[in-house]
C-alpha cells in the first residue's frame, strides 16, 4: 500500500523513489544516487536527501498511526557529504499519541565503503483527517 | 492575564520572569540576569535563554489563537553568548491557524552596549482542548 | 555568479529552480510548479518545498559571507498546503557571523489568489573551507 | 569531572541538575521535580525540560568530542506532559567530526508508574576553541 502511494507521486517518481521495507512506525525509502540528484560537487544534492527523509518520515508516523497523515514540521542535520551509489532513509516512529507521531530518521550513503551516515532528522507527523481527531495534549507549558 | 498565568507558574517566578508586553500575536518576555541565571564562564545560561524562547512563544500563539495552548515543539539557535543585565525575548506569530500558531523568536541581551542577538527560535504552538479543535490540515505529503 | 552555482547543479536543473534576486545576505529562489513536482493531492511534495528553503538558506548564508558555504542544519514547519503555479522561497540572513550565519526562510505558493504562506524556515549556513574559518564561539553552556 | 563543571554552573545549581552518568559521548543528567521547576497545571515547565534536554546534549557531544564545547543549536518536541518526582535526560552523539557533534537526547518523567517519555531532542554541539578547530565540512550544498 505504501508503494501504491509513492507511486501516485509525481515527485516520488521524479526522483526515483523506492520503498525498501515498511511495517508499522517503520519505513525504510532509498534512491539511486543518478546525476540528476546531485549538486555542483557530485555529492547528492540537500535537497534530496532532505526529500527521504520528509517522506520516510511521514510514512513511519502514518504507518504508526494507521490514519492519513502529512509531516507537519521537522528539522535535519546534515553529517557527511552524501557520497555513493544509493541513499537510502530509515525513519522510526519514536512516540506516538492519537494526533501526531514524533518520527527520526537517517539516511545513508552506500557506495563502495559501505554505508556512511549522511543525515539525521526528528519532526512530527500529523493525523490528516479532523473528524475523529483527538486535539494535541503533548506540550510543554 | 498573561502576568497572571505567568505569576502562576512557579517555574517562572523562580527565574525571575517578567511579562514586558503582551498583545495578540506577540510577547516580549525578560529577566533580570542573575548570577543564578548563569553558567561558568559568567554568560545566561542555555537554558534560561531556551525558557524564555519558550514560554515567548508559547504567549505569542496563545494570544493570536485565544484559546489554550501549549508550545509542541521549538528549534532555537544561540547565535553569540547572552551577556549582560538584562535577557528580553520577543516573540510573535508568523502564522495561525484553528489548531495551530507557527511562531518566532529573537532573544536578546541587554547591557552597557545596547541590545545584541543571542538567539533565534522557531517553533509550533498548538490548541490546548480537544473539543472545539480543527484537525492539522498544515503539512506536507 | 548564484545562476551559475545554481546551473552547475544538477538537481536544481531537475527540478527547474529559477533564481529570482539575490543580493549579500538575500535570496528569492523559484520553481513552476509542474506536476513532477507534486504529490498525490495534487500540491506541491514537501520535498520540493524543501529544496528550495534549504537552497535559498545556502544562498543567503553564502551571500552573507562571502565564503562558499553548506547549509549544516535546518528546521521547517509546513503551514498550508502549496497550491498553486509557481513557488517562491524568500530567505534573509538573521545573524551572521565569521564561521556561520543563521538565516530564515518563507516559502509562499503564488496562484490566481496571490501569494500565500506554505512553509517557514530556519537554518545554519556554515563555512566550507577550512583555512581562514575561524571557530564558531557561538552557543550556549 | 562532568560533575565539576555542573557545580560551576550557577543555573543548574539553581534548578537542582545532577548528573548521573557520563562516558564518552552519553550522558544522563536529571533533577528532582520541586514545586519550582513546574507551571501553572502542576507539570515540569518545557523550560525546566528544555534546559535538561540542552545540557545533557552538550555534555554527551563534549565527552564524544573531548575538547571545549557549546551547544550551538537543537530541536525539542515535547510528546507528554512531564507528572512524576524525577526527569531525567539521556543524551547520546549519534555523529562526531572534528568540529562537530550531532547528539540525541531523551527526556523522561519518572513516577509511580515508572518512566515515561515526555520530549525528544537532537543538536549540533560545537567545539569552542577556535586554534585547532577543523572546519566544518559536513553539510549540504
Amino acid at each position: 500500500m505504501g508503494r501504491e502511494v509513492l507511486a501516485r507521486q509525481p515527485f516520488s517518481r521524479h526522483v526515483g523513489a523506492e520503498l525498501v521495507a515498511l511495517e508499522p512506525g517503520r519505513c525504510e525509502l532509498a534512491v539511486a544516487l543518478t546525476t540528476e540528484l546531485k549538486q555542483q560537487d557530485g555529492f547528492a544534492h540537500g535537497g534530496i536527501v532532505s526529500y527521504l527523509a520528509d517522506n520516510a518520515l511521514t510514512f513511519a508516523g502514518g504507518t504508526a498511526m494507521r490514519v492519513p497523515v502529512v509531516t507537519s514540521e521537522y528539522k535535519i542535520n546534515y553529517v557527511r557529504p552524501a557520497i555513493g551509489e544509493r541513499l537510502v532513509a530509515r525513519a522510526h516512529a519514536a512516540h506516538v499519541s492519537r494526533s501526531q507521531a514524533v518520527c527520526q530518521c537517517e539516511v545513508y550513503a552506500i557506495g563502495a565503503e559501505g554505508e556512511k551516515l549522511c543525515a539525521i532528522a526528528q519532526g512530527t507527523v500529523a493525523r490528516k483527517d479532523g473528524a475523529a481527531a483527538a486535539a494535541p495534549q503533548e506540550g510543554s507549558a
